[in-house]
């Protein structure tokens, strides 16, 4: 089995949790407060600007041209693809760039990205590629399971989000990211496997922290 | 004023909360029960192993050889002194080697280290030191604190946690890392104050999570 | 002083010499032979996928949205803008990805690359920007001479190197950096100076080192 | 065959080098000029500063307590043990620690000390302890054969020097970074190897460079 598939399996339980949850259920059906997605939106963005700093270091700690290059790639879509939905939310809430400057990021965001940081910056290349997944992959996975039902990508406030992780770019770019991982742990031994396992585990925790927040708007 | 006294004044309101802390006021009249330390002292023991490692860190960072080697020594002492007082519980438990490599760090534990570990590896020895100095010194003023409790010192079980992070030994390394950072930032820009202050305050909330986990066993 | 200026002075001496170099003047006069361009451009290009690292690592040492965007572009014009006059001189020379994979970087390369990664690694953002200086501006300066030499710029071989190393794009990203170490460093330390100075003067023997390799076809 | 063995083999030439060269060659019979030495002394000092960060980093990188406590124990080793040859010998020179402090490291001192700090910051474990390891190794080789050659370990002057590379501590400190190297890399991929091997061989010529600075005093 790919180390994909066998991670995905990991964190089977986590994952179908987020579906549940009341954060993006209010996306699917609109019901979600605004307030809410706001400062759900100012968090995300902070939280990005640290998601694209891993796959910085990816070009460093890739060792061939064609990985850097798909490293590179990944950092130019964040910071000008993802976060431009992000910008345009921001507009339509008239969030401005001093706003996000003066948001303090909250514990779970800032335990997130440094845990991210730390195992990338410690480890090698599929430490690194693997606290990336679940961010990408779940978010995929999200948009594409909201995208499918019914007036949801419709939706004149969150249609735009769902339409976004749900598109052919953020899905090409999900793929790669998998396949990378793939690429990159074909032979590792079970030991490697069990390291990765965790940071795979515990970064999906991590994403159900981040909604709860996200939810409880930090409080 | 010196950096760690304006560093203190920062954090004054989050360390005044551990001193009411149940698992901290349970150690000072030895009605906190075993298992809940027991707990504890096997997290503890994990966070220790990763602890030491921003001190590990400090070698590599510093510029001169004084410096140096006091990172070295602290190394030792956290190896061979502080460790051994939980190996010394350890035998009294029963906790074995082998249940500590098979406990799982807690989300709080892992949160914490890997920030230290982030924001170690990214930033210079200012911020290193920074992050190193809630975990030593606010043991040292919890320890100091316990030891002027009629009857703690003398605790059966807990008052050897109280003598030793009051004792001379923890006190001079303690006083030797606040010594280095007002050392290391004398005449630092405000700018870069902030950037240490906001070091100091999340590890001093990551210490009050800490001993919440503790005290709840990780649920 | 500016800190670009101040650092420009130590290291004068150094780069007056690159003018004269036999290698310099041989693609100025078109006399250089080719054998030794091929062994340079092969060299070159593995330097760059190196060298293009530290701006990666650039992103994720910036403190702000701005500086990371900025770190961001130059990957992307060193990965597909610079890369690209060697790719083209590849082509006439017949040298084919392969041949790149199959030739071990110089020790000089090693060495000169090496130090980049290790000081951008174990330092901050001014250590990391003062170590990708001198590459950048001296390229541009000896560019810009060449390119007032009557005929250089014509020259059917050389003639494209000279005009990527003088071109307008070439001189606004030369500028970026200069501009960046310079509003990094306004009001640091004599001792912070010392210690950027003292990398500026490293990698521009790493320079010299490098242009007599190439002369030498590293023999 | 152990990976330690297939190393030795691939860097087994440039060894034999080591043995016969004139600087060797002169403390074994006594005839090294003195300032040649004393030049050697304090940049291999300010090698050690170095050296012993990437003991330090290796405390960082494991993943288990014994090798945390066996990096460390090397650190305390360096600092404590081997260079307390230098200082007595800086004593008996007249050099004082002003001195050192007034050196300049020679560009092929902060050449390999910088490519070891690189490799071993961007890579894992395995990368860190093979990038220690012609260093520790040649050096105890080199010490064990001047040691049976006729009066040298008798020599008035270079003999500490050799009493100290061949002694029974040295030799254990050694044998516990081979072992290192052998336990880490068992069932390592081919790649992974020529990885390790490539670092080896680098820093093998390093210290083949770092032995003709000495020689010739930087110049």
């Amino acid at each position: 089995m790919k180390t994909s598939a066998r991670l995905y399996k990991s964190v089977n339980t986590i994952w179908d949790s987020y579906y549940r949850h009341p954060f993006i259920k209010g996306m699917a059906d609109g019901s979600l407060k605004v307030d809410k997605f706001k400062f759900y939106m100012i968090q995300d963005y902070i939280y990005l600007l640290d998601y694209v700093k891993i796959y910085a270091l990816g070009i460093v700690k890739a060792k061939d041209e064609r990985t850097m290059q798909g490293f590179s790639k990944m950092v130019d879509n964040i910071l000008n693809g993802e976060m431009d939905i992000h910008r345009s939310y921001m507009r339509r809430l008239g969030i401005t760039r001093k706003d996000i400057e003066n948001t303090e990021a909250s514990m779970e965001n800032i335990s997130y990205t440094n845990y991210m940081l730390s195992v990338s910056q410690l480890g090698d290349l599929t430490n690194l590629t693997a606290s990336l997944l679940a961010c990408m992959w779940s978010y995929f996975l999200i948009g594409s399971k909201l995208s499918k039902i019914k007036g949801a990508v419709e939706n004149n406030f969150y249609g735009q989000w769902i339409r976004g992780y749900s598109s052919k770019d953020y899905e090409r770019e999900t793929k790669w990211l998998i396949d990378l991982i793939d690429r990159l742990t074909v032979n590792i031994s079970e030991n490697k496997f069990k390291e990765l396992e965790k940071i795979f585990i515990n970064t999906s925790k991590y994403e159900s922290m981040f909604w709860d927040m996200a939810y409880n708007k930090g409080m």
